[in-house]
């Protein structure tokens, strides 16, 4: 059976849950906090030399890295990830979009404010420019949304997962998204795909960093 | 014919000149100087609503953005992307590591030194955590060529091409390779390889910040 190393409440680590319930593969999960230093131990290093979550595991112990790589890789001939080249092309495109011009600021906005101490110095010098940044990309999004339904290409799949781990709990980062309303339609969409699985809340201490 | 829209000293750009001329296929490239705003024009954001170089753009007027996921797209079916399943996801995974963990801090490193005004901000602020970051990102690839020819599988292919582009000019960000022997060496095979293209040198005033 594959194994999914990773931390539940990151959005990297719940594209791969979201992705395998819908497919209705079989899986095992091992829960790695990698912000309590998890994914940094020599055990796990040696798995990836890059100490991020997620990472696949084969049963015979080939490891894959990097969560849009995974998607693709499990995806691969199945409805989630269309055949046609253009299409494909498509979907990678928003897949190193979402790595590049959104994960950095959404994602961090989020991090800074629920996994930082209160105090933390990050919190000034950082959150303002993954507001910036963070709004310009749900800006993007929500400029392509206003013509397509997804962003896999025509019907739902890995580009749609990847971008909506984030998006779904911007608001822990601080981002309004009323002001994005094609987005929050594609939201309940993908809320509304057969076997959804929502990513479960933070732990009670970082609920209560996001709450402030 | 393909139309390139590129900035040629841009490594992400200079990815698809270096693929293309291996291919050996025709295609037109359009100058974008981005560092001087013409990757913002109403014009180009018709193209690409993220204001980015490169683009690649069909001969019915599709667009496709985001370099690596235009190199996936060149690439398919030719022997600079493995055809095997798992390769190809080990070439992906390489990809992701480049935009997520590489480029944003060897890249961004040279573009402060070499394009941002000698009394930029930029250079007190962000550049030590580029340093940081670009060395984590150099010694995860150094482990990996210790064992391994090549970032794309068995052979040379474009998860190379994505790592080379920054790589090959990461002195310009202040990094020094000597302290990564395996990377001088792959640098070499892969200016070797058939019908390899340098990226051009920077204009004058970028490359006499950079000699600073």
């Amino acid at each position: 059976m594959i194994t999914v190393y990773g931390y539940s409440v990151s959005g990297n680590c719940h594209k791969l849950r979201l992705l395998l319930e819908q497919l209705g593969r079989e899986y095992r999960w091992v829960e790695i906090d990698s912000s309590k230093g998890e994914s940094r131990t020599p055990q796990y290093l040696a798995k990836n030399a890059n100490g991020r979550v997620p990472i696949l595991e084969l049963e015979d112990g080939r490891v894959l890295a990097e969560s849009n790589a995974i998607l693709c890789y499990l995806a691969e001939g199945t409805p989630y990830l269309p055949a046609d080249a253009w299409q494909k092309a498509q979907a990678l495109s928003w897949m190193f979009f979402e790595q590049y011009s959104h994960e950095p600021y959404v994602a961090v906005a989020r991090f800074i404010r629920g996994w930082t101490p209160a105090d933390s110095p990050r919190r000034v010098a950082e959150l303002t420019r993954c507001m910036e940044r963070g709004h310009q990309a749900l800006a993007v999004m929500e400029k392509h949304l206003v013509g397509n339904a997804w962003f896999t290409g025509l019907e739902y799949g890995i580009a749609d997962i990847a971008l909506f781990a984030y998006t779904d709990v911007a608001h822990h980062g601080g981002f309004d998204l009323k002001r994005y309303p094609a987005v929050g339609d594609w939201l309940a969409r993908v809320r509304a795909t057969p076997r959804f699985a929502a990513m479960p809340d933070p732990a009670p201490e970082n609920a209560a960093l996001l709450a402030v």
